[in-house]
């Protein structure tokens, strides 16, 4: 048995299905889940991969794919939600903020509801602060953390540590140096993590 | 109940995992597959894709996850085989002429065991005669077709009914329209065909 690590970028599309269903797949599997969102915005720039191209047969794929999906997952999907969401990377700030603070999860869950379901996305139209509120968060120290300058750290280190383990994209399981790609892969990663040798 | 059409293009990787499995579970689901080889090169290049560059961890993570799905699929698979195999398409027009008179389905499984399991690529060092010759073919008759200048017109009018269909990769399942992409969506298509209604 080993753990699970859950690498994110919170404006990722698929990552919505695995947010609604990790943490009960793992409390079956008895795998214990780490929420580790990163900045894979650092990594597409640099690779010059652009996932989903507006107008391409490969997004409008997508959309039908995360609503097929969602409908046999028994999760909610009403329409094609906004996108794309994170353009200052608020949101994705906040979230390794929360991640440091133990409400990662917490936060991640809510935070794709506002996004797919209530058509609040907190990465636009300043919906950030209501969002933080719901969750009994002061915005203004959470937002203040997240600006600071010296938090541009926290984000170049995730970068780092994606490149060293080779993740390029969203959602990623880790589990002991194993890297699994996409939200169709967790029962693998969970499997995976389940019948691991630890020390 | 409805068919599946099975489109790929002999150059993808992921693609040998479906043409190792789809005529099992076709038959176990009861649905009938009709194999379309299709010029997915064409898309690529129109969309400027270039699915696993080298060098990147996606194309490290494309040969890890192939090696997984297989061994857990129960597919041979011994190591990582020569990639790209495909250069001037020649492996393409031959699986279009096989799908014109009826031969697709056994060569297309003779053309991936030769190139995962034989380093046999036959889009390589000349190796196609040799694959022909295995299936009771002609090899020069074949070769005579595939090469012919109004072949081009097969492999055009192949990327237009991708275009209009919406497919950008390989393999994709077709069932009335409904687009599924990947080897790991074969289950779901079939599915899908198995309780679409028809007239």
């Amino acid at each position: 048995m080993a753990d699970l690590d859950f690498y994110f970028f919170p404006g990722s599309t698929h990552t919505y299905l695995t947010v609604n269903r990790i943490d009960r797949l793992a409390t079956e599997a008895g795998v214990s889940v780490r929420w580790r969102p990163y900045n894979l915005r650092a990594i597409l720039l640099e690779t010059k991969v652009v996932p989903f191209s507006p107008g391409t047969a490969k997004r409008r794929y997508m959309w039908r794919d995360i609503e097929r999906r969602a409908t046999s997952l028994g999760i909610p999907y009403t329409r094609e939600p906004r996108y794309p969401v994170d353009p200052s990377l608020i949101s994705l700030r906040v979230a390794m903020v929360a991640a440091r603070e133990g409400w990662c999860a917490e936060f991640t869950k809510a935070y794709y509801r506002a996004w797919f379901l209530e058509d609040r996305p907190a990465g636009l139209d300043d919906n950030m602060p209501a969002l933080l509120s719901g969750l009994g968060r002061d915005p203004e120290e959470v937002l203040a953390t997240a600006n600071e300058e010296s938090f541009n750290a926290v984000l170049d280190a995730s970068a780092d540590e994606a490149r060293r383990i080779g993740l390029f994209g969203s959602p990623h399981f880790v589990v002991q140096g194993e890297v699994f790609w996409g939200d169709d892969r967790l029962e693998d990663a969970l499997a995976w993590a389940a019948r691991a040798v630890t020390d």
